[in-house]
């Protein structure tokens, strides 16, 4: 596809996952690590404007230089960031502003890109693609945090096509002992974090050819598994209690029955579908309940391809570290991934909100250990 | 006028308030004392409902029953409410959902009032006639954090009117010690804590008959009031470091020249106007450096007839305490003042933003010390 | 007596309550208001060091001049200070050292008393007794608290006397409605709070003769009064509810009998002593809850030599402020009382840890809404 | 040596570590992490007490009783534990008790051993001694922060001498890349997080032969590294900004020139001596400054034969992870290791506060990422 057209797309995907929405609900931020739809709209249009437009393109005309403050995320390198958690209290720019603002980058971009790009403003054109697809994953996200904790627990769209998954009745799969390769390789695009393929030792280990699934999990919390601490990490036992943890994020028992909230409004759980919105806590104490184990990110890697995955990002025993030769590159760019490398963890797979295409065997994805607002999932290895 | 024209109009003026908002201002809450004006809007419309309609008018069907876990505010008699700190996180129901809740009670409240109440009944219409000003003067305090707290400072409205205040060129008010009455007399409507006329004692004094302006206060700052403690309670000077409070709240420094932010979008600051937006602790604090104090609430109440009053609150030196057989009434109503009766501090007067007929010379407002998004001022005593 | 003979006295005295200690329990700090007996020890001498043997006694070496940093307590004209949370983490100096550190400043202070001090230095000698007085109350709250907060609960002394208190069996005190005079009267020393007698009108009140019994108080708990939140203030209720308040500080349910932790250690509940160790929001709850309310300070000063006071502070319903008139003392002596005049309730009488002769009729004792670690107590007005 | 022996000389060598503390320094917990040293005495002598006397010893009399409550530390399954923070508010047992319950236990293990334990036993006994020479670590550690944190810095002793280290002048050290085996071999003691010993794959690295000094540090500091996010991770950042570091723990600029805080007091900062004092933030930050990395934990293992160590424990960039097949053990000996394998960082080496013969080149030493009261420190590798 032309970049054009790919720029055209991406940028009309995000807005399609904003269509269901009012006005209010583009605006809140419930909790710190849930951003405010308008901030999304506008903060991956923000990225254009700055890394590409501004620089390489004569004669833009900024659209206001405002904007920069309110939509400049981590990058420390650009300049003064509105603090994180003041996101939810910015009633302006008005969602209009925004939605007019990114019709003015586009109309830009679109220009600009009549013109083939240099080889340098292309590398930043597709990761500026693969930035706002890692923005439309968290969109979904944060309108699910958003409407699913509003005490009418409104339904996002009665048009949303939940993935189905199957439970594949096959043995476990075995993977013996030896020097493997893991890390990107091709052409393709990935993040610098995923570069530099080298080899890693593995020992023999099994791994589960499906998810977990609700019912199984529903099986831990009926053996009392959320208060008896041998199963947990004592940071993890912790926040059970501080938190007074007692099952999944969105789990509602109402009159006896388990249910929860989805993107069609409240559910009766449905027990064969992959549990999702445990935190990495949780994962691995019900692993370690069923006397298993989470796998490590290249136990995945290298399984992967004889399993099928793409419901919710697995959660993966491994720590979120460098790989070898590991270097960040220099510049505002340089911050998107090397500095989140400490007291995270892997998460490996894709989820239902990943959009198509931007999934990838050796993606590797990364959370702190506590948050539960992702669709995650877990994979048992022994 | 009638009761019914009364409600119209009190009703029709909440909303004239919001009118110059977008639809984004109406939705967030930046601090905990403020209440995003939706939530505003809702909950005068759910007292109605709630007090009236429902208890007193037969074959009233309630708008939705989840709103009452929506619009209660601190009513613990009325069932769970939504935590104070949690408004700001509800993106519905949408702003238009909640003007048509208003306009359904309004059509039951016209119906019902087609017949003349029971005196019961009228004098819970009156206490939410009141209620509902009260909220009005909260709306312009709320708005103006909203919108001035926002990187973009935009304007409220551009026909916004400020009060004039005239500098009254006279000596200060003498009054000669000893006995007084204080307290509301007569028929009108005036809330409990304002019941019971009583005689208190009091010595010589005098008061000051302007407000002290911003260009007085501007000395105080410039001769280090900020960074002596000697002026200071000790729990006032623990809030100005910890919050490293240098002016008044919407002051800012821009380019050596001070502004302000008002309703008209920042502005550069009117020496002649009374200072506004100060805690108790500087009201406090101004009145020790320049040696002298606040009046006492009764010292105000009798001098008050010789003084224009009525530009913003005045702080006094009085805590919030019962008057002389003070009682609450029973049920959700007695709620109203009595349980705020503790480390709080009186203001008398009113501010531009008090409803026209609403303000009272007997009126005992009451915040908190460290609060400042009120219009508040500071008159001297000696 | 002669002053040095007083010095002698109260200095001693001092020492005494110190003596049954360990080492140990001289050192810890468990919450932020209470502090180390040993710092209490320091800091009364530090006050003799600094404003009399410093200032005024020529050829005065001082002790160590690291200890000023250690001993100042809120002082903030003298220097830096310890930040009081930190108090309970300083080892050093000593305990050892610290007597030492009195023995060296109390043989200065005899030297210096052989010969008749000048009138100011008089004033701050006696300031200097009732500052030590103060602190031998402190520090039987604090070794109260040091002792029974440990899991080990052990006994502070077989020796210490618990004041009896007689029940009276009169009818309440009435105080007719007038004119009155409040304030101190005299010669003799007082603080600066209760200087300049004035009048205050009351009106007409009955007063109990009796301070409310533990036996009494448990009636409130055991009508679920810590569960009703009509009884309570909302500031008081959040902090019920916050800390899960079910009964008086030292209160311990044994085995379905009330214990309550005393200088003797663990005994079962004395149903006819006075309850003690409750907040002010808990005095005014349980007021309410049987329909009176708690005597303003000015009508416990008023009908005071009709009833018998001593055995615990009285929460009144009186916010600590300023007299008519009051100014503060220039200089750090000056911070003695002032600065504490916002956001506390005042307790009248004296407590059985009040030093003998140290308790006044106009005496303004203070101490914020939720503190129970005091001796304090209820008495009933309506 | 016997085991009797063995027993004694571990217990002589804590009581020879506390000998020159004061009474109060036994005492106090100034910061979470911090204990006071009397519970590292009690607690190591409860570990005794509770897995080898009380279920092992017939006719054994427990000493106390309520000494359970007070000197569990984090093990879940024995009872309820006093929660950490308080250690340092509770004044009894006081310290002379506290020698009395380990000279008791003492007396019962000595008699405990004068029969051969079995082999079950005997397991048990050599993990106490490993626990409790553990402690002794510990101890050096927190009687440098209680006494480093005193503003009068006493001198922990004058006879304690620091371990010397000698700059090799030598060429970093080459490994080629294979595969390595990792994890403990043979037939000494070892805690089960080193266990089961496997391969991992190494890319080819260097190695320093020397830690990296004070001097190469302040090249750093000077260079502005506190200041430049550049080197930070995000967490790192966030951590140096709130708590305003500007350089290692103990380090204070006095008149102009680095001095640090030691056993023996205030001294001039040696520029060679190994940095200490810094957390894993920091560790990280200088090597990225420097261009260069931490080794990883497998690293350092394999290049550990070929340089000397031993001063202080190094910061690897490993994150503290189960190796494979770990298992905990059943029961409270179970919580030993694994639940604190997430969100951790591995340290590899020992340090001079290391017990002799309890270090070991598979030993896995683990913290969080921000601790700084440890004896640690840093060596690159690229």
């Amino acid at each position: 596809m032309e970049l054009k057209d790919r720029y055209y797309n991406i940028r009309q995907h995000t807005e399609a996952i904003c269509s269901p929405l009012q006005t209010e609900d583009y605006v809140v931020q419930p909790v710190v690590d849930v951003s405010p739809p308008k901030w999304h709209l506008g903060h991956t249009t923000w990225f254009f404007e700055t890394f590409i437009l501004k620089p390489y393109f004569m004669g833009y005309q900024e659209f206001d230089p405002d904007y920069n403050f309110v939509f400049n995320s981590y990058y420390e390198t650009v300049g003064a960031r509105v603090i994180r958690t003041d996101r939810g209290n910015l009633s302006r720019p008005s969602v209009i502003d925004i939605y007019r603002y990114r019709a003015y980058v586009d109309k830009a971009m679109y220009d600009f890109l009549c013109t083939e790009p240099s080889a340098e403003v292309k590398e930043l054109l597709i990761l500026g693609f693969n930035h706002e697809q890692q923005h439309q994953e968290l969109l979904y996200y944060d309108i699910k945090y958003i409407l699913g904790n509003n005490p009418l627990m409104p339904v996002y769209s009665k048009d949303y096509v939940s993935l189905k998954v199957e439970h594949i009745d096959a043995p476990w799969i075995s993977i013996p002992e030896g020097v493997y390769e893991v890390g990107h390789t091709g052409d393709g695009f990935c993040f610098d974090n995923e570069l530099n393929r080298h080899k890693v030792y593995l020992n023999a280990y099994e791994i589960s050819p499906n998810q977990v699934t609700n019912g199984e999990y529903l099986e831990f919390i009926e053996a009392n598994g959320y208060h008896d601490f041998r199963h947990w990490h004592m940071e993890g036992w912790g926040w059970v209690n501080e938190n007074k943890i007692e099952a999944p994020m969105y789990w509602h028992l109402v009159d006896g029955e388990w249910h929860n909230y989805t993107f069609h409004g409240l559910q009766k759980l449905n027990l064969h579908d992959p549990v999702t919105h445990i935190s990495y806590f949780e994962a691995y104490a019900y692993a370690s309940w069923r006397g298993m184990r989470l796998p490590t990110e290249f136990e995945w890697e290298i399984a992967a391809p004889q399993f099928k995955w793409g419901k919710s990002w697995e959660w993966t025993e491994s720590a979120y570290l460098p790989y070898p030769g590991f270097n960040k590159a220099p510049g505002a760019i340089g911050e998107y991934n090397g500095k989140f490398m400490v007291n995270q963890k892997v998460l490996r797979g894709a989820s239902e909100a990943t959009p198509p295409g931007h999934e990838r065997i050796t993606y590797r994805n990364f959370f702190p250990t506590n948050l539960r607002w992702l669709f995650n999932g877990i994979r048992l290895a022994r």
